[in-house]
């Protein structure tokens, strides 16, 4: 379910507060130093009123301006440490996502949609590349956890009927408040403007007091706390727009693929052979109403998602390949890390298990296995991080809940969330539907267990409470074990007891006519109950978005007068695992080109040929800019040469054998470590050079 | 695109046009029947009042009966013939889709949506095989067209603006006229509900004269074409339901991918360096707002298509792949067929292009490599046909249109629509953005060319005109060379021409004054045209549906107490790829097998271990009715035994060598004859039996 985490990336304490320490000295830097220029300022003139001599005055007016020099490289400093480190030196954040979005539109790997009729705010469309991309990043999400996980997949449609989003809560939740601009009648969400209004003025108001900063942070973090009314209060306090208020009407094209799941447990539980634990996962667009999208390709209106919901007895959460996943090691950022103010910490799976920090093993070995996956795919570790909700974030229902966030130049998004829901779901849709979503556990032998039985006698209740006995007898029946016999005994002693009833909101007089409470000896045959669910819920375009940050950068050409745009995607999710040249326009080549792009062709390995007479630097510089991590040039009819992208690398392979070895290599089953020690080297360069290389990309 | 294909299957000349002489002569040769048994009864009759002998009135009576028994066998024949043969010997079509769903239901292939709520008609949910064939059939459709074919995948948004659709013609077109039974507040197509009424009355009333079943036929051969007025007279005069009416309101999620495609046509032209021919292709979800959705799994409100937009220059549509389908031979229904009520026939695709049966080669490409994506599959060719269009069915700016046309047990069933277009999209879309979707051809070496210029003198046209001088620039515009040349030299002769201009309804007089026409030599670089656009569209559900009637059978189970179902699935699109069972629950079986599953899964084949205590045969027959292709059984610790389907046949493999088989048999790389031939036979059955089983199968 993909609700909370949506929301939850709104909220910046998040990719504020690693750096709050460092930033929080800054300013505070800032401020001294300011008053300290002030102070000086002040007493150059008073040296000057008083006539003071000139070299005296001199001296001050130097110090003043070595003070404002320092002043203005802790400016530099603060900025830096606002906008982060990543991008620091070399480029801005701004600049360096200018530059991966510039080529990611430029080659189609997205495009706006409908763009001829000038596009759709929150519409993008995967061209070429981004569409191969995303069904490779699919593919291994398939082999990863269906496959490898044997979960049951189902593919349920869009569309969904009112009682389903009903029962989940949907249609009540989701009905956020908006602000209209009453000058230009454009709709707003009002905590986006909040803190639209409160990140800014944190990013470009140096002057700011640390004070009013902390006030500004502090409003980020309970935003998701505050009332309609101290939102708007807010908003009008800092002048931000005028206000109105009006709803999203509720919309029936599904926000998630989570409750086709659910509302099919039943049958997928029997298909199972009625045994727990399983999985069901589903790929699927999903939609959301976003009024006014922003974040370009990280916040859509329409979008994949890939859930799976793992249902698991409530009272043994452990995993059988749990062991398989207990000694990662990688960026963990538990809740107590992040109310001291502390940043991400390297911790060891399994020590966040034993230690009580992750609730209980499925839940830690999905964590385990999104790392793995992210990883696979080209995340870097050291901007990934595994980020728990806080209390506040999470629904009053869930046990734990972790976001896989990852660090790109919006700052950390969050890209899937991995939530252990308990029985919220299951009982929901029970309640709604009337259908039992539940699993049985048959005992060997019989057991036999003592159960509080509560009768409320209804006719003595309705006598006493008339309208209101509906309300007594259901308070009654849901008393916990040890209310229902602190009844009882205060009932035998004194014959009556004070009770409340929350739906009444008041106090009653129970007698003990009313009601037998007892313990009775049962002999059971079976466990029926609600199993709990562990839901990991992937935003496909988001991990891509972000992918392709990482993936992403900028080297010299040959002649050295221009950058040149790489994507260093590993082969599993390149667009396009090889391109195919003839060094030259000659009919041989071409001949060998065309055959050796039709035998990859068979063995299922994407291929391009580019048979123009481009120069070849020109041709590798195209492909290297969609992430193509292999070239075969044909530079005669015996054996082709075939070039890596990252260290450019060639090795001279004979031309029976070119397609097996880009299969390998592509497939993951040799790396090009591998390669390069079996093939000669097409270059000077030492196999022994081209292997450091590359193993430093490793 | 799939409108017209979509309505189009509601035309049944299809299904009843290639029995109809059959038919024609049993319902003549039955009104005969009964006309001789009329004459047969009077004339007893007149034999009882004039006083015959009763031997007389036996022989008459004798004579009767055996008219009768006549009778009652050709209304058999003739029942048989409205139903087809397909299922009529064993059982009855409605039998055996009422088996084939039940296994599909049972087995979880599908789930009626929703199904806690009471589901919701018209949406179904893919469950865990479904939805693996599902996924399986769509990745053979990116390996045969998509990789094989080098086209350009894209992936847009279901949510479409309106602009999209206005420009598409969706909006105007897809008010469908509706009927309300008064009684009941139903609402139906007014189509459907005519059409229903036909067939149950061709399909059920015996009597009806062949004149009546000719003008029923009529009706639905002409059903399209029907005007409103039209379509409400003949639900009135058969009665069929009170009439009212009301538009479907028109929606925007997508009706088909197309659009998403055309509308991109610009950047994928320049993605494909501005070359043409290049295809471009989508999967994707597309909506309809069926009203009352019939024939189960068939016609649903959601669904998955494949479209793929080949575009072509319009005056050079050969394709250079042409010749490795040219020499393929399947049905095909071309429009002369249909029209002179003859059947379907077997004809050389070659030939039907040569012959100009089929419009162009691209178009016969295509077709040629639908069938073979369609057998490959397990679609049973023998009832895969390829019907083209009747004049009537198809737009006035289509060059040609053929259907793949799936025979089931609900009749003829159109899956894929392959349709030439011309250029009527890419120039829908110019005119409604203004961005010219165009392509350039430059020439090697300019040319010269003639062209004709005309010129209205628009000062001279609005002084005789005034309010309409901008319809009469137009349409002295848009003259045709021929129209133009003869306007010039009645202008010359004469000095004045009546003209006639459409958008006002009425003829003008031209004078001299007003326009000058002629012709220039000019020098030209290049050509700019807009591309025609052959477009094979698939209908993925349809497909699949088709693709388990046809794999569906029944044999005795080996007591011969119970028949069983299987689907003979092609390792390409069965569900799960193998089952691992241990012969007998033992821990070392069971550990065997769970090396087994894990080298499987590793190898990316999917697997599942049943380790129930079941008999070896329930579990096979479990594993049939899944259409799970190979079963492995451990019976030792060192080899295995590995039986197929269908053949039933097993072999005996090591442990080790296992994954590798099954893997290479899965993939198609081997087949189970080649493995049959390679490895010991387990059971008596020799090899060469086991050749025989197998080859009748190919």
């Amino acid at each position: 379910m993909f609700i909370t985490p949506i929301s939850s990336l709104q909220r910046p304490a998040d990719d504020i507060a690693p750096m709050a320490t460092s930033e929080d000295s800054l300013r505070r830097g800032l401020a001294e130093k300011q008053s300290t220029i002030d102070a000086s300022g002040n007493s150059i003139r008073q040296l000057k009123s008083s006539g003071a001599s000139n070299s005296e005055i001199d001296d001050a007016v130097k110090a003043l301006n070595a003070l404002k020099l320092e002043k203005t490289s802790i400016e530099t400093q603060l900025k830096a440490s606002i906008s982060g480190d990543a991008y620091g030196s070399v480029m801005s954040r701004d600049a360096f996502r200018q530059a991966v979005v510039n080529t990611l539109e430029r080659r189609l790997f997205y495009i706006p949609s409908f763009k001829i009729y000038r596009g759709v705010a929150g519409l993008y469309d995967y061209g070429p590349p981004g569409c191969a991309v995303k069904s490779n990043v699919l593919a291994f999400w398939r082999q990863h956890f269906v496959l490898e996980e044997d979960m049951l997949e189902v593919d349920c449609p869009c569309v969904t009927p009112e009682v389903v989003l009903k029962a989940s809560g949907h249609v009540d939740k989701f009905t956020d408040l908006m602000v209209k601009d009453e000058k230009t009648g454009t709709c707003y969400r009002a905590d986006h403007l909040l803190k639209d209004h409160c990140k800014d003025k944190l990013e470009k108001d140096l002057a700011m007091s640390a004070d009013k900063a902390a006030e500004l942070k502090h409003i980020l973090a309970v935003l998701d706390d505050l009332s309609a009314e101290e939102l708007g209060a807010k908003i009008k306090e800092y002048g931000i727009t005028s206000i109105g208020s009006s709803g999203v009407s509720p919309g029936y094209m599904r926000p998630e693929t989570a409750q086709g799941i659910f509302v099919n447990f039943k049958d997928l539980y029997y298909y199972n052979g009625n045994k727990l634990p399983f999985a069901a996962a589903q790929i699927g667009q999903a939609f959301r109403n976003e009024i006014s999208p922003r974040q370009g390709l990280l916040r859509v209106r329409e979008f994949t998602l890939a859930e799976i919901e793992h249902f698991v007895d409530p009272d043994d959460k452990s995993h059988p390949k749990y062991s398989e996943v207990k000694n990662l090691e990688f960026l963990m950022f538990p809740r107590d890390l992040q109310m001291s103010g502390q940043s991400a910490k390297r911790l060891c799976l399994g020590e966040a298990v034993s230690k009580g920090i992750v609730n209980n093993q499925t839940l830690a070995y999905f964590i385990g296995r999104v790392y793995l996956f992210l990883t696979r795919l080209g995340i870097d570790e050291e901007r990934l991080r595994f980020r728990q909700h806080l209390p506040n974030e999470m629904a009053h229902y869930a046990a734990d809940c972790w976001d896989a966030e990852i660090e790109s130049s919006y700052g950390w998004i969050e890209c899937v969330g991995i939530a252990d829901r308990s029985a919220y779901d299951l009982r929901a849709h029970t309640d709604k539907s009337g259908v039992a979503l539940v699993a049985q556990e048959k005992f060997a032998q019989p057991k036999e267990v003592e159960k509080l039985v509560i009768t409320p006698i209804k006719k003595e209740v309705g006598l006493a409470f008339k309208g209101n006995q509906k309300m007594v007898v259901e308070a009654l029946e849901a008393m916990s074990e040890k209310e229902a016999m602190d009844m009882k005994s205060v009932l035998e002693t004194k014959g009556e007891v004070e009770f409340e009833v929350c739906t009444l909101e008041k106090t009653v007089t129970i007698t003990k006519k009313m009601v037998t409470i007892s313990k009775e000896k049962k002999k059971e045959h079976q466990r029926v109950f609600t199993p709990s669910v562990i839901e990991p819920s992937f935003g496909i375009g988001r991990i891509i978005y972000c992918l392709y940050e990482h993936s992403f950068y900028m080297r010299p050409s040959k002649a050295g007068d221009e950058q040149l745009n790489v994507f260093r995607f590993p082969p599993l999710v390149a667009p396009i695992k090889c391109t195919v040249f003839p060094l030259v326009q000659n009919q041989q080549y071409e001949e060998v080109a065309k055959n050796i792009s039709r035998s990859l062709t068979a063995a299922g390995i994407s291929n391009k040929k580019d048979i123009t007479g481009t120069s070849i630097g020109k041709r590798y510089a195209r492909t290297d800019e969609l992430g193509v991590p292999f070239a075969v040039t044909v530079d005669s009819t015996s054996s082709v040469t075939i070039r890596e992208r990252d260290s450019k690398d060639q090795i001279r392979v004979s031309i029976d054998e070119v397609a097996a070895v880009v299969k390998e290599v592509s497939e993951g089953r040799a790396t090009w470590a591998d390669i390069l020690n079996k093939y000669p080297a097409h270059t000077s360069l030492s196999v022994k050079e081209a292997l450091l290389s590359c193993k430093s990309r490793n």
